[in-house]
C-alpha cells in the first residue's frame, strides 16, 4: 500500500484551527466534509470551542479520544514547528498545511519552513504544503479544499496553482461527464515531492489518468524517473507554464519555483512518456479522451464525413497535428462504395455526400467497414451525427441512438479509438441531441470542436508511441575512465575547471566514441611541424591549447588549412603571439599555454551540428542536439533529453528537430550517418553520467557526413566552473 | 444601393418547384418563410398544384400576378437555362440555384452551366449558385435555406460548404448572443462571383462583420481588389480550407475549385487585410471579438488575473500569439500598489493575490487604473472574475453585477478592448453566472478559455495593423520599359519563351533597380578577355547564355572567381564546350548560345535571399521574398504577397519571415540593406504588373550585404512557357 494512502484516504480528520465562522476554513472544511458525506470521525480542534457545526470540539489534538490519520492545519505559519510536533505526538499520519509565508517569502518564511519539516521528519508525520489549497479525494468524500459539485471519476489532478485547479474542476462540471478522482496542491514541496504523489495516483485504483498542472519542480530529476514507470500504466497530462520568458516571470513571482526552459520540459518530460498540453483549454480534453479509449497503435486515422467542409479540415487538422490519413484498402473502398451514393467520396476522408440523409444508420455501417480495415488505427467521425433528428427529421433520432449503440459495441469490438466530433456537440441541456449523449455514456467522447477531437486524437497516438518506446535504461551504462579519472585529477591539481580540448578528445575516445582523426598537441614550433610530419603531411589545422583562452577563433587561436611545414612553423608562432596579446587584453597577464593543436583538416562538405550537455537545476544532465550554424541559432531549432540516453532516446532527436529532412539529404545529397551520430550521443551520454564532475559539455560543430563524423571542437567545463556567461572576468572569453 | 439588394431584400419571393411533401425543399422553405415571419409575397410555382401551405400556387412564373424579385428554384439541373430564360421574361431580379450537376459534375454539367448563364445575362438576372445551399437575411426574414433557430445579428456570412455555415449556425445558437445577418451558400460561381457577396456584405448597413469560408475562388484577384476596400470599414474573419495537401485534395474532390497554396493564400489575403482564421473553432469568436470591440492600436495587453496560474498562461499565450505584455508606467504600478495587498504583483501581468476576495468591486479600481496608463492597448480580465458570488459568497454576486457595469463603462470611455475570461465562462444556462451574462449584453465578450481569448485580442491588433497599413497603391505604378518591350519582340521574334539572363537584368536595370555590377556577354574568347580588361581585372564569374540551358550550373556552364586573362580564356572554351555536351544529352541537339556572361564576382559575405514572382491560378502574380539557402528550403520559410506590392507590403515582407532576425544581423553581424532589398521587390512588382506577360521572375540567390544586395541570377520566363516541371523536355533544366 502507498505510504500516503492515509492521508488519501483518511479514516480521520482533525481540523486544527477549526472556527464558527462561515467565512474562514476552519468552518468550511467541515462543512463541506458533512455535506460531502465523509464517513470517518471529524475532530475540530480549538481551544476556545466546545462544539462546530454539531461536532465535539477539542482543546488540542492530544485531547481527541480516537486516533487521527489526517491533519488539516489552518493556523497561521508560525505555529506550525510546534502543531505539527503535536500532530506527531498524537501519531497522525499526515498534515495538510494551507499556510503560506514559508520558503516562497523570503529568508524568514525559508528557515520556518525548515523548522517545520525538521519536526515532521523527527515524528515521522509527512506534510502536503504549506502554501497549499488543499486536497481531496472524492472517493473517500474527504474534500477539505472546498471546491464545490465534485463528481467522483477517475481523473486525478496534480496542480501548481488553485485557480487551475478550480478552472479544471469548472469545467468538468460543464462537461457533467468527467469526474475526478483526487486532487493535490502540490504547494512548497517541503516535504512530499512531486514524484511521490504522482507514484500514489499511480498504486491509487480509482485513478484512471493524471493531470499535472506544473509551473517548476523541485527535484524534476526524480519526477522523471517516476514518471518514466507511471506513464507506461497510467496517462500522465502534463500542462508546463512559464514556457515563454513572460510567462516563466510570472510563474516565478508566483511560486519561487525555478519554471527552467520549456524546451527542456519539453523534451524531457515526453522522453519520460508524458502527454502535453500546450493549451489549458486541451487539458481536459486529453483527459478525457485518454481515460475513455486506448492508445493508437500507429497513427493513421480514418475520417468518416457527411460533407466536404469537415472532411476537408479534418484532414488539414490532421496532417498539422502530424497525424496520417489511413489509406484504405480497395476492399473496404469498394464495399463503401457499394453503400454510399456515386457522388461519396469512398477515399479516406470518406465523404458520405447525402449517403446518410435519409438513414444515419448507414455511419456505422460505413464505420464497421472502416474499422475492419487493417490501415486503420482510429476513426474519427465528423459532421452532422447526432443532429439528423435536428436537422432533417424528428424520426432519424430513433435511427440515430440505435446507430450510437451500434459504433460503440463496434469500438468495443475493435479495439480501436473512435472519436465523435458534431456540430451539434456545442449544444448544451435541453438542446443536446440525445444520441450524442448515449454515445458519451457509451463511452465515446464528443466534441464540438473538429480541432479539439484531432489534438485528441494526436494525445492517443503520443500515448501509444510511450508506450511502446523502449524505457529499459540497461543500454545507457554509465563509463567512468581511466583517462577521465586522470585529466579531473590534473584539473583538480593545477585548480582548473576548463578541460583542455585534447583532454576533452581522449575522454571521448576512451567513452567509445571513434574519432576518427588523430590530435598531437605540439609545444615548439619543431614539435607542430614533427606533428604535421606524423600526421602524413595532409593539410592541417591548428588550434591553441590554454585553459585562459577558451574561444581560441576570437583569440586568433586557429589556423585553418596548414599545407606545408613552413606554414605550420608560421602559424604555431603566429597563434602563440596572437593568444599572448588576447590574454593580455582580456585577463590582463600572460596565458598559461599548455601548446598547439595539430589535427588533419576535416573533409568539406557535411552537416554542421551541435551536441551537448548542460545540468539544469530541477531536471539535472540535460543533452542538447540540434543543426548548426546562424539560421537555427535564429530559429532555435533544438531538442532535449535527459541522461541517461537510450538509443531511440537519441535516434528520436534526430527524427524530431523541425529541419531533420536535411540529415535525410536534400537536393540530391547522401543521408548523413545517423549511427555515427547516434554513437556520439550516446558516448556523450554515458560520460556525463559517470562524472557528475561535468558541468557542461559542448560539440561544436560537429560534421556528420555520409560516413562518419568529425567533432570539430569538443570543450569541457568542470562543476565549480563559472558559467559561460560569468566566465568572462576568469578565462578570456569572448 | 448594391445591385443585389433584391435578392437580400426581396419584396416577393418565388419558389419554382414548390411542392407538397414535407420532404422536399419546395415545401420546407415555404413553411420556413412563413415560420420566420416574411413579410413579403410568397409565390409557390408548380403546374400540378393550386395551392401549397395556404398560398395560392401559379403554373409559371408568367402567371403570377404581381412583380417577383428572387426566384428560388428547386428543379433539376437540366431545366435551368429554360427556367432562367422564364425568370428574365417575368422580369425576376434574381435567381438562387440548389441544383447541382453543373462545373462540379464534369464536361456535360459545364455546357449546361454555360448555357444557363448566357440565359441569365441575356436577361439581366443574376444567379446566386447553382450548387448551392441557399442564402437568407435575418434582418429580411428571407430564410430559404432553411436553418432553425436563427437570431438576427450582425455577423454576415459566405461559405463555400452549407455545412460548414450550419456548424457556425448552431455554434451561435449555442452562444446565444450571436446574431447572424445575412448567409450565402457560395456555390459554383457561375454569375454573381464572392467579391460580389463582400461588396454587398460592405453595403449592407446590418452587417458588422464578415466571415469567410473559402475553399478556392474562381477570382481570387478581383476578390482581393474588392477585399482591400471592404476590410478597412468592416472585419473580415477568412478561413481558408485545404491548408495541407490531404486538406487540399479533400477541398478539390468536393468543389472542382483550385484551393492553392496555402501560403499564398495566407500571404495575400492578409495582405488586403482579412483576418485569417487558422481553426474552424475560432472563426466565431473572432467574428464576435471584432463585432463588440475597436481595433487594438497597438499590440500591448495589460492583464489583469487574480491568480498567478492564470496570470502565467495568460502571459505565455500573448508571447506565443506575438502579443506584448504591456509595461506599466510607475504611476500606474504605484497607484495599482496602493489598493491591493503587499502580496499583489502590480508590474503586468497584475495578480490581485487575494486582493478581490472579499471586495470584486477592486476589479474596477485596477480596470480603471490599467486602462488609463497611455502603453496599455487592451485589457484582459482572467480568473475568476463573475463567479466570486458561486465561489465566495452570494452576497458578492451584486457586486459582482455592479463591477460589470463599471468595467464596461471604463470600457466606453476609454475606448480600449476589454476582454473577460472567466473559468465560470464554460457554465452554461441556469449555472453561468449572473454578472457574466449582463457583462457580456454590456458589449465585453466572455471567455471560458484564455488562448481564444488571447486570439481573439490578436485579432484585434491584426485588425489594427490592417487597418492602419497604407492601401494605397499610387506608389505601385507598373513600369514599362522600351528595353524589355525590345526584348519581348525579341523572343517573340525568335520564338522562344526565355529570357536571357543579361535581357533579364537590363530590364531590372530599366525598372530602376540598381544592379550595382556591370555585366557583358562575350561570343567569343577575344572577347571575353577584352570583357574581364574592360571590368579592370578583378575576379570575374563566366556563365553560359543560352535560351536552351536554363540550369546554368548543372550545365558546366558556370565557372567562378576567374583572375587572369588565361583562365578567363580557357573558362570561356570549357563552358561552351560543357554546354554542348548538356544540350547533346538533354535535348539532343547543339544549343542556342548567345555568348557568355561576364560579371566581377560578388563580395563576400552577405546573406542569400529569394526574390520571385509566379502568377498564381487564382489570385494572379504574387512576390515570394524568402531567405535562400537548403535550410530555409526544408523549412519552407517564405512569405508571399500579390502585385502590386506597396512599400509597406515589402518592407511587411522582411519582418514577416521566421528567420527575419538574420536580416538584423546576429552573432555580431551588421544588419543587411533592407531598403536595397526594398527596392529591388518593388521594381520587380513595378515590372511584372506592367507585363502579363512574365509567367516567372526569379532572382535566386539575390546577396544582401551591410551596403547594397547582388543579384547573382535572374531568370524570367514568359507566358506560355512550358512551367518549370513541364520544360524539361523543351530547355535543358536538369
Amino acid at each position: 500500500m502507498n505510504e500516503l494512502n492515509p492521508i488519501f484516504y483518511p479514516a480521520s480528520i482533525a481540523i486544527v484551527g477549526a472556527s464558527k465562522d462561515p467565512a474562514k476554513r476552519g468552518f468550511r472544511s467541515i462543512q463541506k466534509l458533512l455535506e460531502d458525506g465523509f464517513e470517518g470521525e471529524i475532530y475540530p480542534v480549538n481551544p476556545k470551542e466546545t462544539e462546530i457545526l454539531g461536532k465535539a470540539s477539542y482543546p488540542t489534538l492530544a485531547a481527541i479520544p480516537g486516533p487521527v490519520d489526517l491533519a488539516l492545519v489552518c493556523t497561521p505559519a508560525k505555529t506550525l514547528p510546534e502543531v505539527i510536533a503535536q500532530c506527531g505526538a498524537k501519531g497522525v499520519k499526515g498534515a495538510v498545511v494551507l499556510a503560506g509565508g514559508f520558503a516562497e517569502a523570503g529568508a524568514e518564511g525559508v528557515e520556518l519552513q525548515a523548522r517545520m519539516v525538521e519536526a515532521a521528519r523527527r515524528h515521522g508525520v509527512r506534510i502536503v504544503g504549506p502554501n497549499t489549497s488543499g486536497i481531496f479525494n472524492t472517493h473517500a468524500h474527504s474534500n477539505i479544499v472546498g471546491f464545490s459539485h465534485l463528481k467522483a471519476g477517475g481523473i486525478g489532478l496534480l496542480s501548481q496553482s488553485g485557480n487551475m485547479a478550480l478552472s479544471l474542476v469548472t469545467e468538468a462540471q460543464a462537461n457533467g461527464r468527467l469526474g475526478l478522482s483526487t486532487y493535490v496542491g502540490i504547494g512548497n514541496e517541503s516535504d512530499i515531492r512531486f514524484h511521490e504523489y504522482l507514484e500514489y495516483m499511480r498504486d491509487d485504483a480509482n485513478t484512471k489518468v493524471v493531470i499535472a498542472y506544473v509551473e517548476g519542480m523541485k527535484d524534476g530529476r526524480r519526477f522523471l524517473e517516476s514518471l518514466r514507470g507511471v506513464a507506461r500504466e497510467k496517462p500522465v497530462v502534463i500542462y508546463k507554464s512559464g514556457r515563454t520568458s513572460a510567462g516563466r516571470s510570472s510563474a516565478q513571482s508566483h511560486t519561487g519555483a525555478l519554471a527552467g526552459d520549456y524546451a527542456v520540459s519539453e523534451g524531457v518530460l515526453r522522453q519520460a512518456g508524458a502527454i502535453l498540453a500546450r493549451k489549458s483549454d486541451e487539458i481536459l480534453s486529453l483527459a478525457e479522451a485518454l481515460s475513455l479509449l486506448e492508445p493508437m497503435s500507429s497513427r493513421r486515422v480514418a475520417v468518416l464525413a457527411d460533407g466536404g467542409g469537415h472532411a476537408t479540415i479534418a484532414a488539414d487538422a490532421l496532417t498539422e497535428h502530424g497525424l496520417a490519413l489511413a489509406t484504405l484498402a480497395d476492399r473496404t473502398k469498394q464495399q463503401l462504395a457499394a453503400i454510399l451514393p456515386a457522388s461519396a467520396a469512398v477515399a479516406n476522408p470518406v465523404d458520405v455526400a447525402g449517403g446518410t440523409d435519409a438513414d444515419p444508420a448507414v455511419f456505422a455501417d460505413c464505420a464497421r467497414l472502416l474499422l475492419a480495415d487493417p490501415g486503420v488505427d482510429a476513426l474519427l467521425v465528423t459532421g452532422l451525427f447526432g443532429g439528423y433528428g435536428v436537422r432533417f427529421s424528428a424520426t432519424l433520432t430513433g435511427i440515430e441512438m440505435e446507430t450510437s449503440r451500434r459504433i460503440a459495441a463496434l469500438h468495443g469490438e475493435s479495439g480501436k479509438p473512435v472519436l465523435v466530433h458534431s456540430l451539434y456537440g456545442s449544444l448544451y441541456a435541453d438542446l443536446r441531441p440525445q444520441p450524442l449523449a448515449l454515445i458519451r455514456e457509451l463511452g465515446i467522447p464528443v466534441y464540438d470542436s473538429l480541432e479539439r477531437a484531432v489534438r485528441c486524437l494526436q494525445g492517443l497516438a503520443e500515448f501509444g508511441e510511450a508506450r511502446r518506446r523502449p524505457q529499459s535504461l540497461s543500454d545507457a551504462r554509465p563509463i567512468r575512465t581511466h583517462r577521465f579519472d586522470e585529466v579531473l585529477e590534473a584539473c583538480r591539481r593545477e585548480g582548473r575547471d576548463v578541460v583542455l580540448e585534447h583532454e576533452a578528445r581522449q575522454a571521448l575516445e576512451s567513452a567509445g566514441i571513434d574519432l576518427r582523426a588523430p590530435v598531437i598537441v605540439a609545444d615548439t614550433e619543431d614539435a607542430a611541424v614533427r606533428a604535421y610530419d606524423a600526421l602524413g603531411r595532409v593539410p592541417v589545422a591548428m588550434k591553441i591549447v590554454s585553459r585562459d583562452i577558451i574561444h581560441k577563433t576570437d583569440a586568433g587561436g586557429v589556423k585553418l588549412g596548414l599545407g606545408d611545414a613552413a606554414g605550420v612553423r608560421a602559424a604555431y608562432a603566429e597563434i602563440l603571439e596572437n593568444g599572448r596579446r588576447y590574454a593580455r587584453e582580456h585577463i590582463g597577464r600572460a596565458p598559461d599555454v599548455a601548446g598547439v593543436l595539430v589535427t588533419p583538416m576535416a573533409p568539406k562538405g557535411g552537416v554542421e551540428v551541435i551536441i551537448g550537455v548542460v545540468r539544469d537545476p530541477s531536471y539535472g544532465p540535460v543533452l542538447m542536439f540540434g543543426l548548426g550554424g546562424v539560421l537555427v541559432e535564429v530559429l532555435k531549432d533544438v531538442v532535449f533529453r535527459s541522461l541517461p540516453l537510450t538509443e531511440a532516446d537519441a535516434r528520436s532527436m534526430l527524427a524530431e528537430i523541425r529541419a531533420s529532412r536535411i540529415l535525410d539529404g536534400v537536393r540530391g545529397a547522401s543521408p548523413v550517418d545517423k549511427d555515427a551520430l547516434v554513437e556520439v550521443m550516446l558516448g556523450v551520454s554515458a560520460l556525463c553520467d559517470a562524472y557528475p564532475e561535468i558541468a557542461e559539455l559542448d560539440l561544436n560543430p560537429v560534421l556528420a557526413y555520409p560516413q562518419g563524423v568529425r567533432i570539430l571542437d569538443a570543450r569541457i567545463l568542470l562543476e565549480g566552473s563559472p558559467s559561460s556567461d560569468a566566465a568572462a572576468t576568469g578565462a578570456a572569453h569572448a
